[in-house]
């Protein structure tokens, strides 16, 4: 984000302000710190989702002094069906779901036991394991990002190269469609995704990378690429010994 | 439920009726279906909450046409933290949760897929076992009723006898107070409520009972016993050696 933007933005008509701590398309990390001080001096209340985040970069609510965080279990390794919202002591909070007095009348509902313990030993796992989990995905995410621009000419690398996940690889490749490109590696076994998982199936360009600037004809042509735990070096060669032919090929077919 | 009450609310003002199928405290089995055909009548939807009913008594949302129907799949030895929201085709329905397409729209966030088949085999199992499940249920809580009716004097059994959930069995002990008797029970082992589960806690007398005109003594006095699964005759016996003496304890306690 430009922080430009924001103070443009920021009076004391805001309320709350929420800002993703990494960017799930393109792994662009935002200097939330920064972000929260301009917020408070205006009297609002910061959020951030650090779904992202987690397990790739080290959180911090308290230095960071944000008055909400949320999590996603299933986005380190935890539980799905189960997620976090941190909320500040002296924030204000108004339960979304009503009903019995559970979680101190925060959230009703019988408690999901098993996951709530699950997520809180993957949390435990991830703090333990940042480190050298971010540096394997870093080196990854930088063999697959050297490999294509090797091998692949007139590729664009998109988002913050120096403020990014370890694990996401966003790269656009002109003539040629994301889609297609998904549907080809697909058939090698190779998954990848054009956007948010929540935006599949669209064919619409992603919002996020329009928004970033890159331009319409750019968007269409990008695929972001993921990586996680199991990942391997080999995992990385296979996908530079299969991309450079698919990308030439449906570049041959967009000239016909 | 009195239909006669339901009547003198139901008109062309009413967009939405609710209605528990089997009551979470007492038990009790409301007439669904005949209570669906008067809500339709004026132009209202349907609801019925079966979370308490499924596995213990035949559901047919078709059957007794509702437009809604809900259920939770821990009360049936499914998962925690997943349950259902059926809905008609053509009834009305806005999204509660909102962002991702999932779902078809109706609910976002990724879905929680273990819990999901875990849910549909609890369902399964549910509707193949419902009928040596209920009357294994009916027996042991017939053998509880009986046996208490027989050890001790003045007891009075809450809610319907004829329309009564299999293992639901609901009984006030005058004299007694029920938060004393639930901890005297704990301590030998005997896990029962006063309640619902989500007003555990609160020393309020429940608020069922009150509405289903017992009063407030009564009310104060009672117990939730409720069978399962791996409920025993060996269970009830139990019960029904360790009950007599707590009761008869605290009477004298209370007249002293």
């Amino acid at each position: 984000m430009e922080i430009d933007v924001l103070k443009k933005y920021l009076d004391e008509d805001v309320a709350l302000v929420s800002v993703m701590t990494g960017n799930n398309e393109i792994g662009t990390i935002q200097p939330i710190e920064e972000i929260t001080k301009l917020v408070h001096e205006v009297g609002a209340y910061m959020h951030t989702d650090a779904t992202q985040a987690i397990g790739k970069m080290p959180l911090s609510m308290k230095s960071w002094d944000v008055d909400y965080m949320s999590l996603s279990g299933h986005k380190f390794y935890g539980p799905k069906g189960i997620g976090v919202l941190a909320v500040k002591t002296k924030a204000p909070f108004e339960a979304f779901v009503h009903g019995g007095h559970q979680e101190n009348g925060k959230r009703a509902g019988t408690y999901n036991t098993a996951a709530i313990v699950g997520l809180g030993v993957a949390s435990e796992m991830a703090k333990r394991d940042i480190a050298v989990e971010a540096g394997k995905l870093w080196s990854l995410r930088e063999m697959l990002r050297k490999g294509i621009e090797e091998r692949i000419p007139n590729v664009v690398v998109n988002g913050s190269q120096e403020h990014c996940l370890p694990g996401t690889l966003d790269i656009s490749f002109p003539s040629a469609e994301g889609e297609s490109i998904l549907l080809y590696l697909d058939m090698e076994g190779i998954l990848v995704s054009t956007g948010s998982a929540c935006a599949s199936g669209s064919l619409e360009p992603s919002y996020v990378l329009l928004a970033s600037g890159v331009d319409i004809e750019l968007a269409h042509g990008s695929i972001r690429f993921s990586f996680g735990r199991y990942n391997t070096e080999a995992d990385v060669q296979y996908v530079l010994e299969k991309l450079p032919p698919i990308i030439k090929r449906l570049r041959e077919l967009s000239t016909r």
